[in-house]
C-alpha cells in the first residue's frame, strides 16, 4: 500500500485526508498553520516539518491548497516537494489552479523522474466529507492507473481527461456551467418574487423538469432563506473565474456569460460578501430589481 | 367522469389528448387543420366543427395552441369557447402565453359563470408522450381540485402556483432557468473544444456534480453531435422569451441574462435556425469562438 503525503489541511484537505486514513493509508501531513496538522496526528497521521520532508517519506504526495502561487510554493519553493522528488514519486495536485502553470510544474517534476497528475475536484466540503467528490484528472495514464485507488478513497466520479493540465481545464469548464446555472437561478428567483409567486414553490415545481440544475435544487432554497453560509465561498469562485477568463484570453475565446458573472460577483464582493457562499449573488439581482 | 374537449392537436396537444383517451375520458376535439383531428377520431375522439361546439359538448375544455393571439381567437373569437361558456364549465389553457392576457380572458369567462385555469407545461414532446409533464397552474383552487385527475393523466408534477396568471408566470420563470443553463452549456462546450478536451467526456464527468443541469445531460450531447432536431424549437423559445421580457418590462425588472439569451437566439434565427432545437445555440458560440 502506497505511503501518502498530504499538504494543505483546509476545509477540503482535512476531510479528504481523513478519508485516506479511514481507507487504511499511512499518511504524512504538512500544513502551514499547526492546528489542523495536530488534529490529523491524533487520528494517526505523522506530521512533517516541510513539504520536502512529506515527499521524502511518501510514494504519493497530494497537494490541496488555495491558489496557483501556493502550489508553486509547496512544490517548487525552498523546502518544497521538488527537493525530494525522484523516480517513482507521484505528485497529485488537487487544488484548482492555472492549467498553464500546472504544465510548467509537471515538466519540472518530470526532469527529476517524478510524475504529476492534476486532479481538481468538485463537490465542495460536503463531497469531501462524504468521499463523493468528482475528480477531473490530467497527466500520464500509468500514474493515473496506479493512483486510482487513492482517488477512489476521496471521490466517486473519477475521470482521466487527458494529458497534464486537462484536469484543470475540465474544472474550469465546470465553473463556467456553475455560474451560468447560478445566474439563471438568481434571475428566476427575483422574477418570481416581483411576479408575486412563492419562490420556494417555484423551486419545487421547476426542480423536476427541463429547467432543473444542481444549483436550483441545492442553492436556490438557501438563496430564498437568505442562508449565505458558504458551501463554496464567493472569493474562491472569483479566483476560479479569473483562471477561466485568463484561459479564455490565451485561447482567443469570447466568454460573454462567465465574464458577466465575474463582474456581477465583483459587485457582490464590493458589498462585502466575499466570504459568503456563491448563492449570495441573489443580493445583486435583488438590488437590480429594486428589492433592497 | 368529466367530458373533455381538446383544442389544438399539434406536437404537444396530440400526445396529451391521446393520454386522456387512454385514461378513459370522453373526448371532443377541434384543430384548425383536419389531419390531426382525424387521427384522434380513429382513436375514439369525436371531432367538432368549432371551439364553440367543443365547449357545448364538454365539462372541461383544454386549449393547447401556440401563442397569445391563438388562445384569444379560440376562446374569445367568433365561434369561440366563450359562446358556449356557462356555470360549471372549466377552461384549462395549457399553452404558454401572456400572464396579463390570461387574466383578461379569465375575467371574461368568469362573467359567464365559467372558470379558467392557466396550466402551461414543461417537459417537451417527450414529456407529453410519456405523460410526465410538469404542469404549473394558476386559477381558482376549487376548479384546480376538480380538474386534478385530468391533469394527472397528462403530467407527473402538478403544482397550483396561485391565482389566475400564476401558472404562466411560473412557466416564464422556467424559461429564464432554461436559457441560463443553456448559455452555460454552450459556453462550457466551446471552451472545452478550444482547450482540446473531449467534449463528451467533459459532459460525462461534469454531469454528476454541482455543475449539472437537465440541459447539460440532455441537450449537451446533442449539441456535440450536431443533432439539432427539435425537442423544443428556437422560434417557440423566442416567443416565450418575448413574454418573459415584456413581463420584465411590466414589473420594472432588469433581466440581463434572459435579455442576452434572447439576442443570441436572434443571431441564431438570423442564421436560419428558427425551426431547429434550442441546443443549436452552440452554433452562435462556435462562431464567436472562430470555430466555424
Amino acid at each position: 500500500m502506497k505511503r501518502i503525503g498530504f499538504i494543505g489541511l483546509g476545509i477540503m484537505g482535512r476531510p479528504m485526508s481523513q478519508n485516506l486514513l479511514k481507507a487504511g493509508y499511512t499518511l504524512t501531513v504538512y500544513n502551514r498553520s499547526k492546528g489542523a496538522a495536530e488534529e490529523l496526528a491524533s487520528a494517526g497521521a505523522k506530521v512533517a516539518g516541510s513539504p520536502r520532508q512529506v515527499a521524502a517519506e511518501s510514494d504519493v504526495v497530494i497537494t490541496m491548497v488555495t491558489d496557483t502561487p501556493d502550489v508553486e510554493q509547496v512544490i517548487l519553493g525552498a523546502g518544497g516537494v521538488i527537493e525530494a522528488a525522484r523516480e517513482g514519486l507521484v505528485v497529485i495536485d488537487m487544488s484548482t489552479i492555472s492549467p498553464k502553470v500546472t504544465r510548467a510544474i509537471s515538466a519540472k517534476l518530470s526532469a527529476t523522474g517524478a510524475q504529476m497528475l492534476d486532479a481538481p475536484v468538485s463537490g465542495g466540503d460536503k463531497g469531501a466529507r462524504e468521499g463523493t467528490l468528482t475528480i477531473m484528472v490530467g497527466g500520464p495514464e500509468a500514474a493515473f492507473s496506479d493512483c486510482l485507488p487513492i482517488l477512489q478513497a476521496m471521490g466517486k466520479k473519477i475521470v482521466r481527461m487527458g494529458e497534464s493540465g486537462a484536469g484543470q481545464l475540465t474544472k474550469l469548464a465546470n465553473q463556467i456551467l456553475v455560474v451560468g446555472n447560478m445566474i439563471g437561478v438568481c434571475e428566476c428567483l427575483v422574477f418570481a418574487k416581483k411576479a408575486g409567486l412563492d419562490q420556494k414553490l417555484v423551486i419545487e415545481s421547476l426542480s423536476a423538469g427541463a429547467a432543473s440544475s444542481w444549483s436550483l435544487v441545492n442553492l436556490g432554497p438557501k438563496a430564498v432563506d437568505r442562508d449565505f453560509a458558504p458551501g463554496f465561498k464567493v472569493k474562491l469562485l472569483q479566483k476560479d473565474l479569473k483562471l477561466v477568463l485568463s484561459s479564455g484570453d490565451e485561447l482567443d475565446l469570447a466568454l460573454p456569460s462567465t465574464s458577466a458573472a465575474h463582474q456581477l460577483y465583483n459587485a457582490l464582493q464590493a458589498a462585502g460578501s466575499g466570504e459568503e457562499g456563491t448563492q449570495a449573488l441573489i443580493k445583486v439581482f435583488e438590488q437590480l430589481a429594486g428589492l433592497r
